[in-house]
């Protein structure tokens, strides 16, 4: 998505420890304009699919899910990782292992909003080691739901979470793959 | 608003501790059609002021916000409240004290995203004590930006939020206020 790769050379950054800061428009302002541009690419990317809900985690991957299911007119659901007296004690759970901060947080969804009629589209922000995506496709099995495809908005390469993913045949497409992330230098493949 | 009240009494539910619990389109799932309802009502309530930017809290103002972005052709800037090592170190910093969870927190806005030509419009989905908009209120201040409203999706009106910032001349709008919470009997002002 040449759009996203202009946006990503103009307003990213990047910081120590291979990350992209693309806070400006995508994790702490939101380009809202920009983000119904994605929600249109992944619509066109996942058209042949019959998508009955799109699944998401927080806090990042909220408001793209939100702008995307406009097009396809279904429901976002976003899996919860911070505690919350509020949540049903019913709930399908997994553990992710976050690399970054090198511990394993839970992630919960009720389990009235997955049921094993829905066709599930995930949505995120980045993928790198796959595991908070691997996470959301356990729930998604849990519930005997279907997985439909998984649209990333910046995959990092480098990293071996799309490999993972495709060699299991998932529906994987992410809108720009970083090859590499060096100050003044991003390539993308 | 007529829809969200229909949208409370069929959906919703009272939990113990004075919750209102609407996660079935608010809070967990997201209802987006019924969001784009949302964010058209809160463009007509704020038709008459001038905003450059939507100013919201993680987790749950986010998807409000961004779905009614779109009709004020605006970006948002969502207050992080969770420890992030991606946030810029030049931030707007506030304390906010949750009741709920008897503990104070802190909001942070990278400097970045919010500068004294931003009038700026609050959305989040709960009022109650109004803890969290003058934490808010706090940032746009130290960032010499104007508050232009306050847009609430439901307001506790047993609270004393509501009253407080009316008091001070805040131009607060809530979709709906409810007057009482008991199981099986939700009144709205």
């Amino acid at each position: 998505m040449d759009l996203l790769k202009k946006k990503i050379l103009a307003e990213g950054s990047v910081e120590e420890g291979n990350i992209l800061k693309v806070d400006s428009f995508l994790n702490h302002q939101l380009d809202v304009a920009f983000l119904n541009e994605v929600g249109k690419e992944f619509k066109r990317l996942f058209e042949d699919r019959e998508i009955t809900k799109i699944l998401t985690l927080e806090t990042s991957g909220i408001a793209i899910a939100s702008i995307a299911a406009q097009y396809f007119n279904v429901p976002v659901v976003f899996a919860k990782k911070i505690a919350t007296k509020n949540l049903d004690k019913a709930t399908y759970e997994s553990d992710v292992y976050s690399y970054t901060k090198g511990r394993t947080y839970k992630i919960k969804v009720s389990k009235k909003y997955i049921t094993s009629d829905d066709r599930i589209l995930i949505i995120d922000d980045f993928l790198a080691n796959a595991q908070a995506a691997l996470g959301l496709m356990d729930i998604i099995n849990k519930a005997g739901a279907t997985l439909e495809g998984i649209g990333i908005v910046i995959e990092k390469g480098f990293q071996d979470g799309g490999e993972l993913l495709r060699k299991q045949g998932i529906n994987l497409k992410s809108l720009v793959i970083v090859d590499s992330l060096e100050v003044g230098n991003i390539k993308f493949r």
